[in-house]
C-alpha cells in the first residue's frame, strides 16, 4: 500500500510492504499551501509515479478545507474504528485514495487535530502524549482511543515574538543556552502570568542579565515551561522532531515530569493498519 | 516652563503657566525612533520654536539608550524626590533641559518603565494603577511613591498575533463584538493556560463559533482577561487612551474588579512639579 503524510508545508510518500515496513519514501515541499486548488491529483501522481500499490491512505491537512477535499472531523473518543469509518474517498482518472479525518475534541472550547491522530495511534500504547511543534498537542490515549487532547500555540508564539516583537530585536543567532533555557522554565512558574513574564525577556536584556543568544533560549524555556505546567501529569511520551523532543525533555525534567522519547515514525504504522482495515472491508 | 512627553513614536510639547496649566501644546510624529542620533536638539528646537520658558523637563524614551542621552533608572520605591535627584541635564547651544529617569523595579526579574512614572505620580493619589497599552503597566503607589510595578505585553502580543500568526488569517476588520470580548475574558480563567486558549480562537473559528470580526474581540478579551486576573486586587485606577480604558473597565467588571477611569493628563502636572522643584533648588 501507499501511505501519505500531506501537511501544510510538506508532502511525504511511503511505499509499504504487506507488514507495514517502509520500502521506499519520497518527500517534497508540495505541502497543501504550495498546491493550487484542483492540482492535488496531478501533484500526487507525480510524487508517487511508478508506485502501483493500493490502497492509498493519506493523513494531515490534505483533509482540511484548504486541502484536496474536506474530511469532516470525527469526535473523541476516537480510535482506529472511528477513524476508519470517517475515511473520505477521493478518485481521479482510474485511481482512488482515502483521506484520514481529523479529530475533534469538544469541551468548553472545541479543539482539533489533523495528522497527529495517526502518529499517536500508531504507537499502539495508552498514556499521555506530547507532540511538540508549531501547534503542540497534548493527547490522552485510553483503551487505544484518543480520549481528549489540547493544542498549545507554543512554537508559533515563539516564532512570531522572535520575528515580529520587541523581544526579537535584541536576539541574535547563536548557540542555544541551556542555562538561560532552564531559567526560563523556572520563571514560568512564578507570579504575574505569561504576558508579564514575556516582558522580563526585554527587561533582563536591558539590565545586562541576558545577551542576544541567551534571550532566545530564555524565551523558549518560558513558553515550553508554560505549556508543560498546564499538563498536570507525571509521565509523558514525547513524539516529534529530535531537537524539540530534547528541549521538552529537559524542561519536563526540571518540572519533575518523567518523559519517554518515541521515534516519530508511528504515523506510517497507523496508516498501514487503516489500509489493512480498508482491504478487509472491501473483501468482505 | 515647558513639559515634554517624548516617546517611541510621538513627541508632545506643552507650554505651561506658573500653576501648571497648559497654555499651548504641539504634537508631532518625531518619536525617538524617527530621530537620527545627534538630531535631538535640532528637532526639539524646531518643535518648541518661539517658546522661551524654562525649565524644560522631558520624560519618556528620550531618556533611554536609544534616546537623546541615557538617564539611568532610579529604583523603587520612587516618588518625586527620588526622580528629581535622578534628573539628567542636557545642554545645547545656549539652552538646557532635564530628562526624567525611568524607574526600575527589582524582583525575581527586573522590570522597567519610562514615561509612565510621571503619569502615575501626577495623579497625586495612592492606589493600584493600570496603564493599558502595548506594554501595559500595573503600578502600586503607596505614600506617594511607586512601590512596585509590572509590565504586561498584552497590546503587543495582541498586535503580533493578529498581524503575523495563523489567528490573524481569519480575522476581518469589523465592529468590535462585546459578546465575543466577554467570552474571551471568561475563557481566560479556565484550564489549560494562555498558549492553549489562544488556539481556541482558531478552533472556534473552524467550528463556526466565531466569525472574522468576533475573533479579534475574543482574542482581545482573552489577553486582557489574563492580564487583569494576575492583578490580584479589587480596585484599580485606569489611566490611558479612552478606547482602551473602556475595554479594560468592561473586562474588570466581568472579573469583579472595581475600576475608576482617570483623565490621562496627569503627566504634565508631574513634569510641572519637577520643574518647580528644579527652580527651588537653583534658587536655594
Amino acid at each position: 500500500m501507499i501511505a501519505i503524510d500531506w501537511g501544510t508545508s510538506s508532502l511525504r510518500c511511503y511505499r509499504l510492504d504487506a507488514r507495514g515496513n517502509i520500502l521506499e519514501s519520497r518527500a517534497s515541499s508540495y505541502g497543501i499551501l504550495n498546491v493550487a486548488p484542483g492540482q492535488f491529483p496531478r501533484v500526487l501522481d507525480e510524487q508517487i509515479a511508478g508506485w502501483n500499490e493500493t490502497p492509498i491512505v493519506m493523513s494531515g491537512m490534505v483533509g482540511s478545507r484548504q486541502g484536496w477535499v474536506e474530511a469532516p472531523y470525527v469526535e473523541c473518543p476516537a480510535g482506529f474504528d472511528e477513524i476508519a469509518r470517517g475515511l473520505k474517498e477521493v478518485s481521479w482518472n482510474k485511481r482512488r485514495a482515502w483521506i484520514v479525518p481529523g479529530v475533534l475534541c469538544r469541551g468548553a472550547v472545541p479543539d482539533v487535530m489533523r495528522g497527529e491522530e495517526v502518529q499517536v495511534l500508531g504507537v499502539g500504547q495508552d498514556g499521555l502524549f506530547c507532540l511538540p511543534g508549531t501547534h503542540s498537542k497534548r493527547v490522552e490515549v485510553r483503551n487505544a482511543r484518543i480520549e481528549r487532547f489540547s493544542t498549545h500555540m507554543t512554537g508559533e508564539v515563539y516564532a512570531v515574538l522572535k520575528q515580529h516583537s520587541i523581544l526579537g530585536r535584541m536576539m541574535e543567532e547563536g548557540k542555544p543556552d541551556p542555562r538561560a533555557f532552564g531559567e526560563g522554565v523556572r520563571r514560568s512558574g512564578e507570579a504575574g502570568g505569561l504576558l508579564h513574564q514575556l516582558f522580563g525577556v526585554r527587561a533582563k536584556g536591558l539590565m545586562g542579565e541576558l545577551d542576544g543568544a541567551a534571550s532566545a533560549s530564555y524565551l523558549s524555556g518560558l513558553l515550553i515551561g508554560h505549556e508543560l505546567r498546564s499538563y498536570d501529569v507525571r509521565n509523558v511520551y514525547l513524539l516529534g522532531a529530535p531537537e524539540l523532543v530534547k528541549l521538552y525533555a529537559r524542561a519536563a525534567e526540571a518540572l519533575g515530569i518523567e518523559t519517554h522519547a518515541l521515534e516519530p515514525t508511528a504515523g506510517t504504522r497507523a496508516l498501514h493498519r487503516l489500509g489493512v482495515m480498508l482491504r478487509a472491508k472491501e473483501e468482505s
